[in-house]
């Protein structure tokens, strides 16, 4: 029973939809039994265990069940407790399956998004004007996999001045965002009998699971005080990595870790996978340049207009040493898979001046909101400890231990959504387990910024 | 020898850079030395055989041969004939790939592209403006792996109206052209333990491959005079059709076949998998509705805006079978890979009308290109037949026997590159070799669509 009420937990903090803590509870018992996770008959627990079990007062649950008896959900009599009503809503009777119900959290602070409220549409639209105006016709037609020579000509200058990569516009190959980059350069490992790749202990399990899906184990990689520690790199095929910004940690590589790492991959012939996800969003001082710089051969670069942009335009870049790049345009089936519209339009912007302008712009509103977050943390939360704040817009908050479950709940309640960090913790991570937050601050729209930060404040210790 | 220059013309074929014939061999031979497929020292065929390997006067061949003899990239000298010269020129050092040449041919007849100077650009863009200023900021966000629920929606109503297509918003799923579609379904059969997949004799190599990658055997169905035959279908997963206009055969699949292969598939648990590519184009009668329709749980139906639209737009659907709707989602990692500010547009532009009126437009060019190549063909090459036309914007020419080789050579020095029906037969197809040509007639823009046709005329028997 303890597990069943753990899941409910987790729907309960994913989906909540109500902003009050009893509004939230019962939204989602009710959601429960509805779609048919919690059976007819099934006994709830007393409210008291539930209570306790959730870190909530226990005549909140008791008014939740009272309210979901009135509604006819749940059924209450003396001596049998609380269950689930035996003439449960039936679904309806056509074939479709349950529609997954979307309830938007009140303020949404899961890293990863950024402030897509302030996507420059008027200047996107110019851009895409200008572009398609100027495009000869036949670039409408079945394109080049490694996508339109426009934009992989804008990006190789691009990233040279702002990223310091060494990039020639042939070897840029764009993808559906880094995870499609992640599954084509997956697939061509595998093919050539790679078995392992390194990951750091700290990452996004989504990629993990891309690597595992094209048939690599990945291997996680020590992490330190320092970061992460790439001395223990043997045989692996491959390692994917943060340098400039560890997700979620927000530290950068070290300067000789980072040397290590290129020494390893020209010893070995191994691979390095560089994630530089948000390398355009440092604050506290000069940007650190991308590994790649170090050993064009022997490096991928993956970079996204995803954090910068919006994840919607679904267009990431990587840049691959010359010899992979005929092996991962044909693991992209040989054809563009990207819209042509949008990198031509993104070609555009960017050769115009107006994606320096955009990164610039939002920096600044990145920076005041992490600025606003962690003196708020400081008056409010003065056992919280934050980390990672010299870069990108989400912030690692420590928690005192034992406090994680409770603060989740709480902030479920609340309407907040946020993640935790064992979330992005690999099931082999080689580091010792730490209560944290991971807290994105790029989503809330700039009007919400202030009530999210006083909703976090509320839900911490 | 032989096979060397069989395999020179076939990249001549694909390639030809020039007008004349001259030129065109000059060209392809400059540029296999330069590239390094004729390697330094190579004694090159008597001007002799090549001309009558190639089809075309002798002097032709001397000429071009003299050409590049002055321009330094041959020798020739008494008694030890035509050769590479041996200081070839050397590519540069740098470790850049040679660039693959992307010369166009004058008159473009590959079957498979639409008119894409005929774009509806303005439109697009107005469609674009209003599509993109009505959505909320959430939309570019991370999105549903089925894509934007504004086009989902759009096109249930579209392919109900226009195509009989049984539809449900819920149940449909976006996907960058059907080829990509056609490997999540591919990815989720093999998941379920398929093995082989039934095809048509006829139909594109590229599907065959795909479907192949992922794990499955095809298996060609027969093909007769009266189209493809599905009796003999078995065992097998699914199977591939394109019953709406056999591709690229031009017939649509008879009545009773239709029935025949949804009967197999409601006996077996067979999947049928419709590929509608170009639907919307039927020229002499009522347009045939989708398979789809008469049993939506065992048809994927898959359409496409390639053909409609442009390529470029890398937008494609899928109505699915509810059963299958939460495997492909999964399959196609989770997320939205599609751009969503196109799909956020092709929603507008469906249901402001523009596409219809797009589609009336083109339907009624293509319509005319049709009856000038019919009417030309009489008058002009009155041994071929042309069949396939009541549809699309492709026909098959059957040539007299023995014929094809040259005609496709002499094509080449033409300019003119098309393909033979032999390049869409399946290695193992169960149907009579026939010599014939594919010729679409969408790629040319309007202004060269005569020229076209008279290039045409010259090279036919």
């Amino acid at each position: 029973m303890v597990k069943s009420w753990a899941n409910l937990g987790v729907d309960l903090h994913v989906e909540p939809t109500g902003t009050g803590v009893r509004r939230g509870l019962t939204d989602a018992l009710r959601d429960a039994v509805r779609t048919g996770r919690l059976a007819p008959g099934t006994r709830l627990p007393s409210s008291r265990t539930l209570a306790a079990d959730l870190g909530i007062a226990r005549n909140t649950v008791a008014d939740a069940y009272a309210d979901l008896v009135a509604e006819g959900w749940l059924t209450a009599r003396q001596g049998s407790g609380t269950r689930v009503a035996e003439r449960a809503v039936v679904p309806p009777a056509d074939t479709t399956p349950p529609r997954r119900l979307h309830g938007r959290p009140t303020y949404d602070l899961v890293p990863g998004t950024p402030d897509l409220a302030a996507f420059p549409r008027t200047e996107w639209l110019k851009a895409a004007r200008r572009a398609f105006t100027a495009a000869p016709y036949q670039a409408l037609g079945y394109g080049d996999p490694r996508g339109r020579v426009e934009l992989r000509t804008a990006l190789a200058a691009y990233l040279s001045r702002v990223r310091g990569v060494r990039a020639d516009p042939e070897h840029i190959l764009i993808s559906a965002g880094i995870s499609s980059g992640l599954r084509l350069i997956g697939a061509v490992l595998r093919a050539r009998g790679a078995q392992d790749i390194a990951v750091e202990s700290y990452g996004l399990t989504a990629h993990w699971q891309i690597l595992d899906e094209a048939g690599l184990r990945t291997r996680p990689l020590p992490f330190d005080e320092l970061g992460t520690e790439p001395g223990r790199l043997t045989d692996e095929s491959a390692v994917l990595l943060t340098p400039a910004h560890q997700f979620p940690m927000g530290l950068p590589l070290r300067h000789e870790r980072r040397a290590a790492v290129v020494d390893w991959a020209r010893r070995t012939g191994g691979l390095v996978l560089e994630d530089d996800y948000d390398g355009e969003f440092r604050y506290d001082r000069q940007p650190i340049g991308a590994l790649q710089g170090l050993d064009p051969d022997q490096v991928v670069y993956l970079g996204t207009a995803s954090k910068s942009l919006a994840p919607g335009l679904r267009l990431a870049w990587m840049v691959l040493p010359p010899s992979l790049v005929e092996e991962v345009a044909k693991a992209k089936g040989g054809i563009d898979t990207c819209g042509v519209l949008d990198q031509l339009t993104l070609a555009e912007f960017i050769t115009s001046g107006a994606y320096d302008r955009h990164v610039r712009s939002a920096r600044l509103r990145y920076r005041r909101r992490r600025d606003t977050l962690v003196d708020a943390l400081a008056q409010h939360a003065p056992d919280v400890h934050v980390t990672g704040i010299a870069a990108g817009f989400h912030a690692v908050l420590s928690l005192p231990p034992g406090t994680e479950h409770s603060v989740v709940q709480a902030a479920a309640w609340q309407g907040l959504a946020l993640h935790t960090l064992s979330f992005y913790r690999h099931e082999h991570a080689l580091a010792d387990p730490l209560d944290a937050l991971v807290v994105g601050y790029g989503t809330p729209p700039d009007h919400a910024w202030t009530g999210a930060v006083e909703a976090l404040c509320r839900v911490l210790p």
